[in-house]
């Protein structure tokens, strides 16, 4: 991982050897995407985006693109977690084979986390496997799902159960496509922006304390920074661990207790974003229980999820058996081994586990931070 | 790729570094399973099978893994190209869900092709990525398929046109199971195993013409022999070029126009082998219109796959526009790049070059190549 700066432009290189790619994170990236892609671009370039990106976005990346040379076709999708499905990847898939897409062909993907995890999917295994490029546009997106690798739809038995690694050949991060973002998905990428603390590194999160406020009131430079120090630490995680052997399951922080939610709840009630939030706190209340961090650090992550204008309640998915019905849903999470569930712990301020714990305590965490029915 | 011969068994090894991975070859391989799959198994070991096999053989192997301490348990899908289909991923991935299979776990694809690329393919996305093992039972996937890591299944608009590189950890080949196999996809085996002579090895063709009456009457010796050079020479291609970036696609000698043949009729009228086989006959005749083969040598081959029970003549896909439809479906071909289809041609007998070829050359292979309508 490096980072270059250039103005109020910077790179950010994933090192994964033969398959390394940048990283361009500035305002008013989306201009540059024709120089960024045109290198890669062969034949007709693809954009896939949903209908919400493209009325904002869509019409001035294809001129753009057109106008460095690119033969650029839009695929737009329906928003939402929807279109992360089976039926939506056969319709890509269906889509891209209509523009004849070949092997040495790119596909890029213009949107939110759905949009890429969907159009990285497809790439993945269209014809077994076909570049992509990434411009997310939002702040979920740019710093988390765009990067990494990571592909794949739903299933109705649980969130991202069907994917694939298929790394990206380039991410451009246009920060202004974050003016008009809506407040809640605002909120719900700052989710994952306040993850990287915990997990890694606290300095930020002292950042963050400091410049939450300037956060959701889009202040460029704090968003500027948000976005590139995310990254850097994404890049560093997954060009030591690509595959989650080990290190990379970090980055799941929250996300056990937050796929539970959304799958429960099904998929697009909460954004992801949200389900992340309170299974923060829920990560961090078990992390507690187990003795690996004090109340102090509990409260004050709980804060800045608040200040962030994320939930800090967990919903009950069940009135019955709710711990059941949240116990049942994390067996099914791809950390799980055996039917153990494996949860990403903060073992310290600053610095993550992965492990299981006793079912008995996750139910407590569960009784004592879900929402009164 | 080595060999080790162990009294009727052979054992034959794909060399991909840490992914490399054996192929046990003999009569009653089945009985054998148990101890191959017990140090890769681990809780629950789903095993993919179809109808058909599962009443020839699925209630033997459940008993054998049993014996072993395995905890198999079926899942069986409805015969046919129909399964290989999103429809039939969404099927059973939903089912392997079910069974809770983790990331560490193993599932077993028992039949021909179709199971095994399905399954295969499963097994690449399920979690972004499970083990699996291929049980071959029928010649075509012993001697092609179920060899290499292909995995896929077909989308309306193309065969194998959504898939995965996903290499098994093991592949066991009981030659008995080609008792039990109806002579029709007995011949369509043969295809893919006359396809190495003319790439690869003309003494292996030579082999074949004084062999192949043996073969159809299911000599246990000829088999044998049969499937461990074809397996030899698959490794070997694989091992070279995995992912299929230049040799590997001569693999694909007929599978061009096999393919549109499979596509244009709909799939599972002609059996995979049956379109490879004629379509072997058409590439073999562009290869002698573009002066790489004589006619003795088109001739020699036409004998050899009417010999091996397969049809020498090609369908009409369309009756107004024949030649033009077969270029349709072979434009969305794998190997197709910027609209050019590519064809493998052989470039003098046992030697295969990956090539395109002008239109108006196809045309006429495919005017005197398929049967009158």
């Amino acid at each position: 991982m490096s980072g270059i700066m250039n103005g109020h432009r910077e790179t950010i290189t994933v090192g994964l050897g033969g398959r390394a790619y940048d990283i361009h994170v500035g305002h008013g990236m989306l201009d540059r995407a024709g120089q960024y892609l045109k290198p890669l671009a062969r034949g007709i370039v693809p954009v896939v985006t949903d209908r919400h990106v493209a009325d904002l976005h869509l019409e001035r990346l294809l001129q753009v693109l057109t106008n460095d040379g690119i033969a650029a076709r839009p695929i737009v999708m329906a928003p939402g977690e929807a279109s992360k499905s089976f039926a939506g990847l056969e319709r890509l898939c269906g889509e891209l084979l209509d523009m004849e897409i070949d092997r040495t062909g790119l596909i890029v993907a213009l949107g939110g986390g759905v949009i890429g995890d969907l159009t990285g999917f497809a790439a993945g295994v269209l014809k077994r496997g076909v570049g992509f490029a990434q411009i997310p546009t939002t702040l979920l997106a740019q710093v988390d799902s765009s990067v990494g690798g990571k592909t794949g739809i739903n299933h109705p038995l649980g969130k991202n159960m069907i994917g694939a690694f298929h790394q990206p050949l380039l991410v451009v991060c246009d920060l202004a496509s974050l003016d008009t973002l809506p407040a809640r998905e605002l909120s719900a990428g700052l989710a994952e922006v306040i993850k990287y603390g915990p997990i890694h590194d606290m300095g930020f999160m002292e950042w963050l304390e400091a410049h939450m406020d300037a956060l959701r009131a889009r202040d460029r430079d704090a968003l500027a920074h948000a976005v590139r120090r995310c990254c850097e630490i994404k890049a560093e995680v997954v060009a030591q661990d690509e595959r989650e052997s080990g290190l990379r399951a970090i980055l799941n922080f929250g996300h056990t207790f937050g796929h539970a939610m959304e799958a429960g709840m099904g998929y697009g009630v909460w954004l992801h974003g949200e389900g992340v939030g309170a299974g923060m706190l829920m990560a961090a209340e078990l992390s507690r229980r187990l003795g690996l961090v004090d109340a102090a650090f509990c409260a004050r992550l709980r804060v800045l999820v608040q200040r962030a204008g994320l939930p800090v309640r967990a919903p009950v998915l069940d009135e019955r058996d709710n711990a059941g019905r949240y116990l049942e849903w994390m067996r099914v999470d791809k950390k799980s081994q055996a039917g153990e569930i494996r949860f990403v712990l903060i073992d310290g301020p600053g610095k993550a586990v992965v492990r299981s714990a006793p079912d008995a305590l996750v139910r407590e965490v569960i009784d004592a931070c879900c929402a009164p029915a």
